[in-house]
């Protein structure tokens, strides 16, 4: 009981004191899947301009299918910040990530109002 | 009222249509004053950890007030995106900005729970 107590008290002050992050410190930041592997990078996020919440992490991954960086883009409820790791982990297989909405430089699929949707539709909103 | 219907059919679109901004492309955007005049630009923006929301806008003034560049923290419900002008616009008084927590390359002031509230006490919340 007393270390379930000391747990849940460093749980809440790490929450506190860490729980804002610098965009620029997001962007770059390594994400890794369930098995603890490095799949890529944080390439930017999407911020809903209005409602001022980020929506979508945009994965950077560097030839890791043999085609060059692509730009594979998720919805930001998918990521959970592994202080041991020190980055981002993602617990979706990466084969579903291979197979889901992606891009190359140059695209800006977010520019079309229908690309989010079809993110949200192929990892399922709520899921996370 | 044809007009009026007009002018209301574009602005849904728009937001619609460009309701979502990349991270990278918040940061460095210029930052002008009521009056229209350039105060400085987006250096990063805060976001929460765990509600995934942007708490604060972080301008950088080179120099503005003469000391190099400083980096002033806002509520980021203060910054309205102007279209007309492709950058944010800030109704606060250029004084009152300098008055304001502001901090220099190198601190992390974010890094103490405190801070963002002081940011919001000297603006105040909901003002925006």
């Amino acid at each position: 009981m007393s270390d379930y107590n000391d747990t849940m008290n460093r749980a809440v002050a790490t929450d506190e004191t860490d729980r804002l992050i610098a965009s620029n410190k997001v962007e770059g930041t390594a994400v890794y899947d369930a098995a603890g592997e490095k799949l890529g990078h944080i390439y930017n996020f999407m911020v809903d301009k209005v409602s001022g919440k980020v929506e979508y992490a945009v994965l950077g991954f560097g030839g890791l299918f043999g085609m060059g960086e692509s730009y594979h883009p998720l919805p930001w409820n998918a990521l959970t910040y592994d202080t041991s790791k020190g980055g981002y982990r993602v617990d979706i297989a990466r084969d579903r990530l291979q197979g889901g909405p992606s891009y190359r430089t140059g695209e800006e699929p977010f520019r079309d109002r229908d690309y989010g949707r079809r993110v949200d539709d192929y990892y399922g909103t709520g899921a996370f």
